[in-house]
């Protein structure tokens, strides 16, 4: 066996040729990430993915197939849109809290005006208001 | 042309055999939806996902593959990972947002607390205390 293959080529059981696409993403070491993206998208899917990118951005590519490969051998049904759509509940949820913690904050600021002692603190109120956007911002996923 | 072939038969070239597995979730009016998964995850692998899958679970994970397809197409460097990354930061930001105000709501109350008539505000406040408890529930996506 040629301890210099990539991970990619020793799976798929042929030689590695020193212009591997696979080589600088999936070292021979971690043997796991080669076989989750093969398992899911195939090794000329991975390849033509890569090839299709310049060379600067293929780590990143290679990292986020390995981890799409991995949601979807945990979860074959949702895969990574099962993450996603958790992750979207979370931010409504977060929205649903913001706004009553905003409606509170606008009641409580009506007592403080009735006290000159708590005048003080109507800029940090204000600040508050302006800071309490994120709902303004939500990203959708099937926007 | 066989009208009756389903989206990924009639891009395949082929026939569509009756218990074709593609034909339930690629009709053939939606041609788009297997140009997708084909160019990302080829047929053969679509086919595997479903393949071992109870029948009842087919239609979602279809659906998971078309979405996490589009994303992939659309950024081939991040797909779907670069929306969860984005959805986490968001997130992160909304946490930020809630500690901030349960600080200043703490603030307001001990502020209340000096004022008689500010006493009936006491429970509400606990109220939302009880209620701002969405960081606690954080999901990460490495994790």
């Amino acid at each position: 066996m040629n301890p210099g293959r990539c991970a990619a080529c020793r799976h798929l059981r042929r030689k590695c040729p020193p212009d591997c696409i696979f080589i600088p993403h999936f070292p021979p070491n971690v043997p796991q990430l080669f076989v989750s993206v093969h398992r899911i998208y195939g090794a000329s899917n991975v390849a033509k993915l890569l090839q299709q990118l310049p060379l600067h951005l293929r780590a990143d590519a290679a990292e986020s197939l390995c981890l799409e490969a991995q949601y979807r051998i945990e979860d074959p049904v949702y895969g990574c849109v099962g993450l996603i759509s958790l992750l979207q509940q979370q931010i409504l949820d977060a929205e649903k809290q913001l706004a009553k913690t905003r409606a509170e904050i606008a009641f409580l600021k009506s007592q403080a005006a009735q006290h000159p002692q708590a005048a003080a603190l109507r800029g940090n109120l204000s600040d508050n208001a302006a800071d309490l956007s994120f709902s303004d911002h939500h990203q959708s996923f099937c926007g």
